[in-house]
């Protein structure tokens, strides 16, 4: 029973299939095939309005570029002490923009505060060439920690942006685990709430490779096609990244698939509330549980096949540990059932 | 009947059938799963020595990234005006080098003399600071007008690097064409003849999206892992691509796939030779082929239902052309097949 | 008698008594005091228009961020392969802007023809994504090789510049000697025909570190000052870069240098022309004359002690050369007078 | 009264002087010239070993060229929250060294302990290519708040760069205040305690334009000159450059002009804390002293003609405000006398 991460958890057998199906045909190669444009028709619906869609192969090119679209000299980003851009991208955001700094603003829950974020921005007086210049304002959702920034968080936080001349930008790693969290639309949780440009996931939640830079600012887009290609990351065999799109829209199948996650996690995180010997660390809406549990427990389960991650502890934690307590996060995906979860559960006794 | 590009050509049977095998798994991400690790011992068992392999998602970012771990300041790289680096990728070299320069040499076929590397070179006297410092320099193998460096002229190249102080670098987006022409091995075409670096490519031979940068100089590879990391290509469900190189390299599937591309290209030229109303505009040894045509008779293959480029002239060619003659290229892959060639061939009558 | 560089001469006595006269005051820093207030007005008054102006430390920094604020991704700037920045500033160019590829376009007398731009430019068809795109046009003005584009020719640049959505960018290291050679105002030469940004050179005419970008297209200005401050080249105090442009244009003392310069070559040009021991190797408006000397003659003067350069040969040289004849380059500067060509001259006897 | 900052003092006249003296005569060009030598020459001596040097124009330019030589990919430079790179340098350490990352250390003082130093390095574990990698330990001597790390401190930090593989940087724009208030010899501040490469300031102590960078660490030599040269930082009539070195460290002008400076500030130090309308804010060693003041005499000195600057509070002042107590700043220089001090004094009454 895998609880490491959902991208643990290969491609579902929808993508996969649709993989096959396209294997033996010929295609145009570098975005202008009949799927590519299928998939930029997708989105556009899926956004109920006119996108521009990049694929990329990682999440770490989806953030990095979306967020040299923004880049001004001197640039300065502010995002979460606990965002994926800050913590584990190895520096790209810094690196393919030529040099942005990332201001990290913290709060609690993957979170922080328009009061916070004015704060950080004081130290950025706007025209004083000394300090640098703010440029974008970058959230996770679904955040790190397993929770959701809510529609009226994400309005506020468009509303600083445009208040403060900002990019908006969303990492939607986990962006359909929010939105089903959330019970929102698309629409309803980007660009109607201000977002700019949106890192699409699809890897995490059933594709093997197929992330994508929605730009909804013309302004982002205009020079987007070579950044895009001047960073690698135009694909030759693009239809196979489309074909993944495609069958991840195509009957709702990607919505599903994150329902399914989530309800995953629920069960889960039921199953943890009653059995004694571990406790939620904070509570979370998504597929990410983070859990106290006695390390001679923890020791047990993994020696019993179970896989999940040791995890750091929050910079300022909500809770207090008992001895031998420690952190750990599990995480469900599109491939976990609720036998894996009784298994696990039985595993810590 | 396709002859566009060998990227249009889809995924062989064997490649899609091991993507499909594994695609239910759980697998370890960001390059730790036990594929992984089969696939880094088969590139090693293929090139006869250990070397460091570093998965990547175009050719783009194989060839930017080999090349950055060249880098020096105020560096100049030594090219052909028709490598790909020079022509198709947007400036990427340029970009994630952080300003490296590409210097062209001229020569016929794809290739340049050792006496006008040495010209260029000498604009670029040893520490000379006004002028910036040589850095590497770059064959394409197999050459992007068809042709292939002799195993002796990669020898006098690799002399000339290390004479100068330069890392060589091999841009092998048709490696296993071009090996399959010189009936060599991967060690004597490459390191044996004194490459540092290799952009390795598998995506035009059979796989959708996997390409390597082998490094065998291991002063270049000691960073390397942060390059990759950084420049956003390390995939989190790197186990498949790494499944797609498995399946590559067992059972000689890459080679016997060249073998039949490359045949059926001989097969093409043959028929060219032939044909009476068309003719060979240079000679090749891989799997692409420059016919000079009747501008008529090349629209009347068109509306039939050909797919083929348009190319542009050489800035010196070797022929001359007739009144309506014009240079197209035809490219074949491994699903070309002798039927595609009949069809072809008849559709210019 | 030295004709080696004119940034050899060190500065001119007015430029060195206004150092001295305001060494003991107290200024504001960073570009704030009542001499860069000054400096600015007078910059606005020289080209008769608003500008913005911001002072660097050497003409490499002036020619990087100018075109660094030209930059799009994957961008091409075309220039002269004499020209300064492809030869002699060690890629700051490419490295100041991310990676803009300097692509040459070779002619006669340091200048090229619209015709020849057009055919550079075609490699680079709009919003074709693989070859990049066409960014800025860059002149040098004097020419590297002693001539100077008329006004016609920088207004037909100009055209092409606007045709074809480049911005214009003009290397004025040796601006001064150019606009006394065309008897041209700073406006007619500049901006009445086009061009966006100037790199302006004061140093080489009597300045001591006194370089100025100016920018006539407010696009360019936008963000300047943060790409200025960014790049290390916000002097602390400024007030000493502002003083030697005051003093550089109060009372045309600029203008006066760069007559008597030009006078101290165009004297020099006729007493070689009668000497009949050398001849010019091609016609020069400007302090810059390139002679052909037989190589013992040079080297009795060089023992005489006379500084001048031996010269790289021009790539396609307009001259024939006898046997034993070299190409070397004088240099007339601010500080040369008629006795020092006298000595000279008679040194190759 | 002026105690805005150092760097609006001029120059000394024995600076002045030297660049007056040297002005009329022809010198080679680009840090040939014979000046040049002897600066050279005078950094070794003075620093009693062999090092290399590079002069540059800001010491904006020269922690960015420092830093840059440093650089790893993913590279991370730990330093303190009010360092200038941090705070005041638009950005350009990242943006000269392609993208590094600022991570900073608080501590009081504009100091931080080994303990936070390893906190924070905690975060970037070895060889783990999601977060990036230590790079560099840089601090400022004397600090960004008036005090300086003494010889066991920098020892210490010395020691913990050698264990953790960081290249050892010091920023010293005011290098010579804080050796005077250390009685300590260059070397024994620097190399002998650990440091690898020192940006050196000339400007704020009596030049008008003369940084440079220090080399102690031959590893980070080797490329420098080419990394000077593109960052638009080799002076065409370097030797002004080098008269300044020249003329600032013969006869121990260096050290008699920040003596003095220091002097200054002692005696400002203590006729403030006799003053009984003002207190010190914390305790400085150098020529930087904070004071709390009440609001309303601060305007009476401005009004009376007093410069000074309003300062922001620290993060985690040391001292409790009382109402109407603001934060001022006041800078001595080395033009800097009694009388001011006194005249400065009155105002507040």
């Amino acid at each position: 029973m895998n609880f490491s991460s959902d991208n643990w958890a290969g491609a579902s057998d929808v993508v996969a299939a649709k993989l096959t199906e396209i294997h033996a045909s010929y295609s145009a190669s570098y975005g202008e095939s009949a799927l590519d444009d299928r998939m930029r028709a997708l989105f556009c619906e899926v956004f109920e309005r006119e996108v521009s869609v990049f694929t990329v192969g990682t999440g770490t090119a989806a953030n990095s570029l979306a967020l040299t679209a923004c880049a001004r000299p001197g640039g300065v980003i502010f995002c979460h002490p606990e965002s994926h851009i800050f913590n584990d991208e190895c520096g790209a955001v810094e690196y393919f923009s030529g040099g942005a700094r990332l201001c990290t603003v913290a709060g609690p829950g993957g979170k922080f505060s328009a009061v916070d974020l004015v704060a950080a921005m004081d130290r950025y007086p706007k025209q004083f060439v000394h300090a640098g210049q703010p440029t974008a304002l970058s959230l996770t959702q679904a955040t790190e920690v397993g929770t959701a920034w809510s529609l009226a968080e994400i309005a506020g936080m468009g509303e600083m942006a445009r208040a403060n001349d900002l990019y908006f930008h969303m990492d939607g790693a986990r962006f359909a685990n929010a939105l089903v969290a959330l019970d929102a639309t698309p629409a309803e949780m980007t660009w109607r709430r201000g977002v700019d440009i949106l890192s699409f996931g699809a890897t995490k939640n059933g594709c093997w490779c197929a992330e994508a830079v929605v730009i909804f600012n013309p302004a982002l887009a205009a020079q987007f096609a070579f950044l895009h290609k001047r960073a690698g990351q135009l694909f030759s065999k693009s239809t196979f990244q489309a074909a993944q799109f495609v069958a991840y829209f195509e009957a709702e199948h990607w919505l599903n698939l994150a329902r399914h996650t989530n309800a995953m996690a629920d069960c889960l995180r039921e199953r943890i509330a009653l059995a004694g010997n571990m406790r939620i660390a904070w509570p979370t809406q998504t597929n990410e549980i983070f859990v106290l549990i006695d390390k001679s427990a923890a020791e047990r389960s993994a020696a019993a096949g179970a896989v999940f991650s040791d995890w750091p502890e929050p910079i300022n934690p909500l809770y207090s540990k008992h001895d031998n307590e420690y952190l750990y996060r599990f995480v469900t995906s599109f491939r976990t059932d609720k036998n894996q979860i009784d298994v696990l559960l039985a595993s810590f006794s």
